[in-house]
């Protein structure tokens, strides 16, 4: 079987950074079938929510915390000691503040609210939500430092070119900042956006193979509706081309790694310059029921995407990380209607046309 | 790596059958990285919906068509018959009828409204979905046959205890009926079936392999609060003992096929006598906007489980299923709030206490 699709799950919507795949025994349901019919035998089973948990290649189970620490480093990886480790851990923390500050300027209203959480081993995170705010439905911008071992499988998927096929469990450090923005107003596109880091250890039973690391992330614009110039002001900020999309990239590792880490910095901090004039210009535009009901299925696809597709949502849901901050991309609502067809030409359609035959922008 | 988890993905609210794993190649964005920052050789990636397309072991795109055939099976196999393909066909075919039919006297408004659909080499399916009526936000009564090929990996997932471990590619035969139906008021649960019967061919390579089939289904009720009096009606209505979910089995094989062609009748005839009589009881339960907040939020848990973990509905979407009618599923609405809790010792509380800690209903 070929690999699970890349580019599908690198243009990823996530809240949840990294991912790691590894299941737990599965449960299986064995009818003891019983020929004299009232069934007796029957074997139930209950669903529940949390079938899949954490196996001891995973990440460890969080502990909330009630202030926020310094770092998520361990002590043996030192604090400000010029790492690429640390400084990119202070680099997230910084635009995590600084968006939520922009954020809570337009909105006016909302406050972000935090949650903070460590893990025995090291590492932690904090997630910090706004939710039903003036300007935005949903705003959740995350940052999380992991130490974690991987399975081969679960390396292979992290890291896309992969050629070593048998590595062993892979011990790694990530860490990395994550948000998606759901305005309310059907006018305002929602964004999201993503940068990590990744460093892996030696494997074990292979002393003598290099370290790897790796830089990868990305922000999309997704809009209800198409504003020509508010897409070119997104794509024109960072002298992109194409997409209604923006940048992703993923194994970033091919030039120097200070030059890699001044552009994922510069990426992540236009995020702001890049979105919130957008949400300034169109928080306040006049819509309709039917401009909001077309917002509502969006979200539904927007969903779809985000839990079938995204390959840091589905990893992490099913291997035990913290499931409030991954699902912090989801929409507070959102809508699902059976085969539902804008009408041609509308400018429900168009955004529809435009998501499937990409143009250029600018 | 263990396989993936069954138990949690044979208690499937999935609208889609049949569960083939068979991905695309991956597309890859590499980052064409310049050293002199504006970034010109970006290569950006429009995200699109349909990034996974079905791989020639896969199953054929749909054709819509106006009018419901007679029979999905291929000529070759004969109509009427006598053989199990065929009774299970036309089971699910009288099944579908009663079911809508009971659902369309409950609802007193709201009508199915039919999609039928067929592929090039056999198989097909119809659609039937109520949206928006009275008693019901959303029900989807779909039944589908599917001639195909498994790759290997798939056919060890459909098949959850499968031995043999290199099969090669496995010509089968499918065909089942699923159904989710969402009623609107927040006391009426809602209510997933599925029943299918499946089929290999002896692999090419193993031409003395015996040709397999076997049963598959259940029948679970989803409500967002409990009455003890309902889940005690849908449980003894089948001498079930636990749980708040059904019964759920798979790889039914191990007994005369005529006596397991009879049980999944009796399971599929019971949805309307085990599940009616409570909606109409609770379907016109007054109820306040509190109420159907929380059923909203248990939508949306609902939707989490639907797309995450269920293995019809992803290998569905992954493999070239007919979307509309995989994500019929769906309710029409949901919403996600960040980190709820409900208050302890509420009906609410006392809803979710239920889902993690399952108990004797009878």
């Amino acid at each position: 079987m070929p690999p699970p699709p890349t580019a599908a799950l690198s243009s990823s919507s996530s809240l949840c950074l990294f991912p790691f795949s590894s299941y737990s025994s599965p449960k299986k349901t064995q009818l003891g079938f019983c020929p004299s019919f009232p069934f007796t035998r029957l074997t139930n089973v209950t669903p529940t929510r949390r079938l899949m948990t954490c196996s001891a290649v995973s990440i460890e189970k969080e502990t909330l915390i009630s202030h926020r620490p310094h770092s998520f480093l361990r002590e043996t990886d030192g604090l400000d000691d010029g790492s690429v480790r640390s400084r990119f851990q202070r680099i997230i923390m910084e635009v995590q503040d600084s968006v939520c500050g922009a954020l809570e300027a337009v909105d006016g209203a909302g406050k972000f609210k935090e949650d903070a959480w460590t893990r025995p081993g090291g590492g932690g995170g904090i997630s910090r939500v706004l939710q039903d705010g003036d300007v935005f439905e949903k705003a959740g911008v995350n940052i999380s430092v992991v130490y974690g071992v991987m399975p081969p499988e679960a390396y292979r998927v992290a890291k896309a070119n992969v050629t070593d096929q048998k590595p062993g469990p892979v011990p790694f450090f990530a860490a990395g900042i994550s948000s998606v923005l759901h305005p309310k107003n059907p006018f305002a596109p929602t964004l999201h956006f993503n940068y990590r880091y990744f460093e892996t250890n030696a494997p074990k039973d292979a002393p003598g193979a290099p370290r790897q690391w790796w830089f990868g992330g990305g922000t999309d614009l997704t809009p209800s509706y198409i504003f020509e110039e508010d897409v070119k002001h997104f794509h024109s900020h960072r002298d992109e081309r194409r997409g209604l999309g923006g940048i992703f990239f993923d194994d970033l590792n091919d030039y120097d790694q200070e030059m890699l880490l001044s552009f994922v910095t510069e990426c992540a901090n236009s995020v702001v310059p890049a979105y919130v004039p957008i949400v300034e210009k169109r928080k306040n535009t006049p819509f309709t029921e039917s401009h909001k009901a077309w917002q509502q299925l969006r979200r539904g696809r927007y969903i779809e995407f985000n839990l079938v597709y995204d390959r840091g949502t589905t990893f992490g849901l099913k291997t035990g990380g913290r499931i409030e901050s991954i699902l912090v991309s989801l929409p507070l609502t959102a809508r699902w209607e059976y085969d539902h067809k804008p009408e041609e030409g509308s400018e429900e359609w168009k955004l529809l046309d435009a998501c499937m035959n990409p143009k250029e922008w600018i």
